[in-house]
């Protein structure tokens, strides 16, 4: 199957083609929350051996197919050619039929099914039986102008070395590497996958990291980045310079800004780190993908920066177990801001939403003196699989005195444990990497709840609900957290408590050095409720 | 104006027809959630001197009226007559137009206004100058049959002894009357209000209540139900035989049941209390209205009980100060069913819910093995002012061990204090008087939280917040709400133990006697999130 697609702003319309290539007797296309098969929105183009039939549909909670009762996935054309049948069909963003899924901004979890043998009705066609796929996309991608690109424009692969993909589903492949001796400062101005013909299938996503400048060398890695035999010190390498993931399309800075790189004062390594995702585990398939970058030494008007918003990686800020939508937020404040934002203020352009495994939805919005003034980014679909930094639909500028609110939510029905902040995949962050120009030295602007509150939270648990839960001082916060007996009332009072309590300031200008601000009051705002 | 109108059921439409005796320049006619003219949905007729318009049209929240982008107030016919100009016109329940109201069960508040000079556009209408009024009704009116009357019926008139209306605008009137010696038990099987000509505005509600028979004889009193002079003995008539509100129409019993009154065992004593609603404050305007009884000595299968489900009377259960929708919720549980039902259940038939001022919403559903099952009555725009019996769409029967749960929602925005629960003006009942048969002794099967988790509740709101409250045990419970600090953390931990906490359970088989069901620990149920 290849899908394209069109969008129309105007007309809140999407236009898809989808090429079936060999078609036996029918397809399924569509859309869900999560990607899942049931409780979704669905086209369906089916055969009973005689005629072949088209309809809007829709899944139920256990998976049955049921049609709509308005239609609308429109049939625009059906149109066999020799390498396949052309179905071209469109869907309004927004239908009212309550069976219909929402199209909006951020990801999209399309849904696809190919029907191997004829069936005579669509409620006789068996979505777990049939073989069936999942694509993550930004289905409404701006409607951005490609941005004029220098004449002096230069390009450098970063790419694997031509390596083995591991025969399992998942590897983190590091491989590290080096800008030329002496090469001065430049600005990636695009950068776009390179992917090896065949493995479009298993390249899932990739980074190119720029080192930490503190470190003279670093040793030249090639494996899986969770091997034991990784240097320790690659952990320094985690300034982002491109993020690719599968969906995703060239990346453009805007014509007044570049990322700078090269130079003084900057490392010369890189990392890319690229996910394998090989679900077939097939073997000895060799990879030579990467990133390719397209830089010019003419310097544009801007460093383009990096800003870190959102919750530091920190165990106060926990999830209980069980919990289908808990929701975490991270303050940007007004104080901070403040401080450290020049007069004129930043632009942001693009964004990318960042949690571990149980994240379900990322928004930062943009507030001004105490009134949310509109949203940054937003994803109410978000999957930690499809991680891609996304340009904004019209820039954000963020002034001194803004704050800026990260919301994320979390899934955690299938543990039994607390989730707490921090590093670990087991653990959580809530992080919003926004790119913005001019570069300031403000690199992080997070926040967690007063570490105080938390404690007066965990004896309030003991003495409320008269169990002997060891709340010594010397039991570290996530041993804490996991000896809760997570009853509604310990449960409920911990979301009071993080919408009430005040909050722990992260306002740093490097890795290291903090804007003298800690402390503030949590803010009164809509979006807190 | 006379509004008449028609509900489809399987259509999902009511038609209006609207009679405008004196009309000028057009009207406004339509629906908004509590009856103000702001968020409103209306069917708006206006000429600008020449010719005349009609359109549907939304009112934003400044009360500035738009054009609506799909028009759902269809216009049929518009005939003048000489008693005035008719609109016909239809409106589905539910149009797929966000500014459209939703028409539901329950109260619907209607308002209209009246346009006096000519104007040039619909944005030019200004709502607020304009002669306007408000009246509720239940527009989904069920769908009943009325039910055959019997051959020997008799009537009785309840009625006011021609008073003259006081000149003030809010009149409760109590007048004592008496049924004839030796009444024998007869069936109430239907009754009407008898509203004296003239007076139809001014009427505002009318309840006929049977005096307690324990006590021999009552004063025959006739005056304010507020007077100084009324005597305290009046308290014990509070056996609702009859009840009516403006908008309401008569009220059929079952053909298997009727209303018993009469005969041994029952006191002989009527309360008659009326409601005159007097805004513009007229003088000396006589009244003799009150309620029609239609009863009958032949005695049909059944004998009608009202049961009292919601929320015990009683301060622990509070909202406080500043709610715009503060939820609490009572419970008859399976334990009370179980002891009180017989094996065959009874058959709820018509439900009339009550709360004081704060009121806003009011649901009440059944639940069988922990699941719920069906809704019994709901109002989602619940109004104080309008507490009329009204018959449900189908009859629901509750068996032994199922769980009846009240559900009311307050507003307190224009309140600096905590509303505790009671039997004042400014405390609160969150109750469901639900009619059925055949009677039981089960008169009443409310809860309220354990008074043992309150006081957890006030000593962990005093340690958290590190201020000097006094939760001494001999302060009386609405003063220990009275001095809790009303911030957000305060507030949620307040509803959290609401849902939390065990509850205390009363199930009474009269106004004294209680079934042995006391504690009960809280029912997991989906409608308590």
């Amino acid at each position: 199957l290849e899908l394209s697609w069109n969008v129309s702003y105007p007309q809140q319309v999407v236009h898809f083609q989808l090429l079936a290539k060999k078609l036996k007797f029918g397809l399924l296309f569509g859309m869900s929350d999560r990607g899942e098969f049931e409780n979704a929105d669905l086209a369906v183009l089916w055969s009973d051996g005689h005629r072949s039939y088209f309809g809007d549909a829709w899944s139920d909670a256990k998976g049955q197919l049921h049609m709509d009762s308005q239609q609308d996935y429109q049939l625009l054309t059906a149109r066999k050619a020799p390498e396949g049948l052309y179905l071209l069909f469109r869907r309004a963003f927004s239908t009212c039929d309550p069976k219909d899924y929402l199209i909006e901004d951020g990801t999209v979890h399309l849904i696809y099914g190919i029907l191997e043998k004829p069936v005579p009705s669509l409620q006789a066609i068996n979505t777990s039986a049939i073989h069936r796929g999942l694509q993550r996309v930004q289905l409404l991608k701006p409607n951005i102008t490609v941005p004029k690109l220098p004449s002096d424009m230069d390009t450098m692969e970063i790419t694997a070395p031509d390596i083995v993909i591991p025969s399992q589903e998942t590897t983190y492949w590091c491989y590290m590497t080096e800008l030329p001796e002496h090469f001065p400062k430049h600005h990636i101005v695009m950068y776009e996958p390179v992917i090896t013909a065949g493995n479009e299938a298993l390249v899932h996503h990739m980074e190119v990291f720029q080192c930490a400048a503190e470190f003279d060398t670093f040793p030249h890695y090639n494996g899986p980045c969770d091997s034991k035999m990784k240097p320790e010190r690659l952990n320094y390498c985690r300034h982002v310079l491109a993020a690719w993931a599968m969906g995703a399309q060239a990346f453009y800075y805007p014509e007044e800004a570049g990322l700078a790189f090269g130079g003084q004062g900057s490392s010369k390594y890189l990392r890319l780190e690229i996910h394998y995702h090989n679900p077939l585990v097939i073997k000895g398939r060799r990879d030579s993908s990467g990133i390719r970058l397209y830089y010019t030494g003419t310097l544009r008007r801007h460093d383009a920066g990096i800003l870190e918003l959102g919750l530091v990686y920190t165990p106060v800020m926990a999830i209980p177990p069980g919990e289908d939508s808990f929701i975490l937020t991270g303050y940007c404040t007004d104080k901070c801001t403040q401080l450290a934002l020049p007069a004129a203020g930043i632009r942001i352009f693009a964004s990318q939403l960042h949690t571990h495994l149980a994240g379900r939805a990322v928004v930062t919005v943009l507030a001004r003196d105490g009134r949310e003034l509109q949203v940054v980014n937003a994803d109410s679909h978000y999957s930690p699989h499809f991680q891609e930094i996304r340009m904004l639909k019209e820039i954000v500028a963020v002034f001194p005195g803004d704050e800026l609110i990260t919301t994320c939510t979390y899934n955690t029905e299938d543990r039994s444990q607390a989730t707490v902040g921090g590093f670990g995949i087991m653990e959580e962050m809530c992080v919003n990497y926004v790119h913005y120009y001019p570069q300031t030295q403000l690199e992080l602007c997070k926040s967690a709840v007063d570490p105080g509150y938390l404690h007066r939270y965990f004896s309030l648990v003991n003495r409320f609900n008269d169990e002997e839960v060891c709340m010594c001082p010397q039991v570290s916060i996530p041993q804490q957290f996991h000896s809760i007996p997570w009853n509604t009332f310990n449960r409920d009072v911990l979301k009071s408590l993080y919408s009430f309590a005040p909050i722990s300031m992260h306002c740093n200008k490097s890795s290291a050095v903090r804007f003298p601000v800690r402390t503030a009051s949590q803010p009164e705002l809509p979006s807190q409720t």
